[in-house]
């Protein structure tokens, strides 16, 4: 019997490179994962992500020669073309341009095609996850930054290739600076890096917060969705007040686009979405009802469903769909 | 010879009624222009409406009847289905429904259809307009409120039905009150009935301004664009600061939606839009600048270009081609 088509998708982050080999619709036969390597610029990045494709490929028992492609949805400035990759914001030495698809294409020997991280992880929930039932879905992805992915009417939009930066929805002129030199952005009071620069002033001023030690603990140098998870359940006012804030911000910038809109569905996904789960879904949808012009008709506000390696998955509909995502 | 088909278009709008007769591509052969009726409710309104339109006929030679059918672009939420509209503020006694489409259908002896009047306008520019050499276009009509409307890919966008209320971007958490009650919208800072209210509060607490002493001269209700001009052109410091307050919101608030949406160009339209022209449409992009995520590539910002007739030029789009928007 012939076996079905196999495709790879890979997702690389500022922490972790996921990938994964998959097979129609979306079912992971293998999967790896490794972190990002912080030395040796893209070139090291690339070896990083070959080698993790290849230890997926070995645990679903195919060749990488062997798949039907493989996606990858990467930060930064994506040419669809050619898969060069420029100006990746928290990967290393990352601010030119690297042929990231050129590359892999040769290390793995099948077609690669790159696409926008937060724009292929939405279409995955859109096609696969928590999206399916739904026409239209905003993907609001909480981590690290704010981003999203915008899917109208079953595809996904661009715009001239820089669509669905809601972190930067201004919810506060002349509020607080942003990670990207704006000031106000949504992302300045619900981004994770915001918030930990945040509370790493609140603690040169004095408060009481044990975050710090909680990174310590655990041996980390950034403050992770794990970290605030276990601080909010210990208690931590600071955290507490962070959270609550980037709450408040969440709901105002997001019921802002909702607006403008009027999709069916927000998808809440992310390190920090995915990991405080569906009460913080309700606590975002409850933030947003004051906002939201049609409040008698709400979207649905959902938590992502294809769990870790739903950016690999919508990376993998970049071959599988033989298109390319921006 | 045979006479090509003409098209007709009203723009119901909450001070006037602009009744036009088209032939394609956007050639206006006859056009009247009425008072809104403050009494009478619905009934009154579509009285006005259709002697408006027989007015309109008159000066283009063409009986009603001949049309090739009427569009009309209203406010409020309408059925496109039947053209029933209700909730339509502005206008008087009309919280209810009221079968719009066709009481007009009988009085005109022709087809009606009645769309979104925002977004038919917005269509108009996007198809004879300011918008014609691009793909994707957000229209901001600037005026009592402030109103949105979407073009996507050569498509008017609708969301389920209430998509483009950038009036309603929140600009400010906690911030002003907009007419619609929600706090910090874009419209509590930009809309003409908003900063009316404002400029009053501010004279009850002392504060000189002509303002209103030139609604009085004109003999007018309502703080008009042309006094808004007038009052700029006089030096009144009131008014420039309200004014400028409103160009920071828009900036903020259109920034916030590009940011989202990455259209190609923004029309301004709405009474103080078309007014203010190209000075201010420079204005608002230089307010947006600041807050464009994508700021190397901004979009377009044109001011509409139909004139007053455009509501009633992108209304007869509704039947011109056919189909009927929201």
């Amino acid at each position: 019997m012939a076996r079905a088509k196999l495709y790879g998708g890979i997702d690389l982050g500022g922490t972790k490179v996921e990938a994964a080999v998959v097979a129609a619709p979306a079912k992971v036969l293998g999967s790896a994962r490794h972190p990002t390597p912080t030395k040796g610029g893209p070139p090291a990045v690339a070896e990083t992500m070959t080698q993790a494709m290849r230890e997926a490929c070995a645990q679903a028992g195919v060749e990488p020669e062997a798949l039907g492609g493989v996606g990858v949805g990467s930060p930064g400035i994506i040419d669809p073309q050619t898969g060069a990759v420029s100006s990746a914001r928290n990967l290393s030495d990352w601010s030119g341009s690297f042929p990231l698809g050129t590359t892999l294409g040769q290390s793995l020997g099948t077609v690669v095609r790159v696409g926008n991280d937060v724009q292929v992880a939405t279409d995955g929930e859109f096609e696969h996850g928590a999206g399916k039932p739904f026409h239209s879905v905003l993907g609001v992805f909480w981590g690290t930054g704010v981003g999203g992915g915008i899917v109208l009417s079953g595809k996904p939009w661009f715009g001239r290739g820089g669509a669905g930066e809601i972190g930067h929805v201004v919810v506060r002129i002349d509020g607080r600076r942003c990670p990207c030199g704006r000031r106000g952005c949504m992302e300045a009071y619900a981004g994770r890096a915001a918030m930990e620069a945040r509370a790493r002033r609140r603690l040169d001023e004095g408060e009481k917060t044990d975050l710090f030690k909680l990174m310590e603990k655990r041996g980390r140098t950034r403050m992770t969705s794990g970290i605030w998870q276990r601080a909010l359940e210990n208690g931590d006012k600071l955290a507490q007040e962070i959270i609550d804030e980037a709450i408040v911000a969440l709901g105002a910038g997001v019921a802002s686009v909702v607006n403008v809109l009027d999709v069916e569905a927000v998808i809440l996904g992310g390190g920090l979405g995915v990991r405080f789960g569906q009460p913080y879904a309700e606590r975002i949808a409850a933030a947003m009802h004051p906002h939201l012009f049609n409040d008698a008709n709400p979207p649905a506000v959902l938590v992502a469903a294809l769990g870790d390696l739903g950016g690999a998955i919508g990376a993998s509909l970049l071959v599988r769909r033989g298109s390319s995502l921006r």
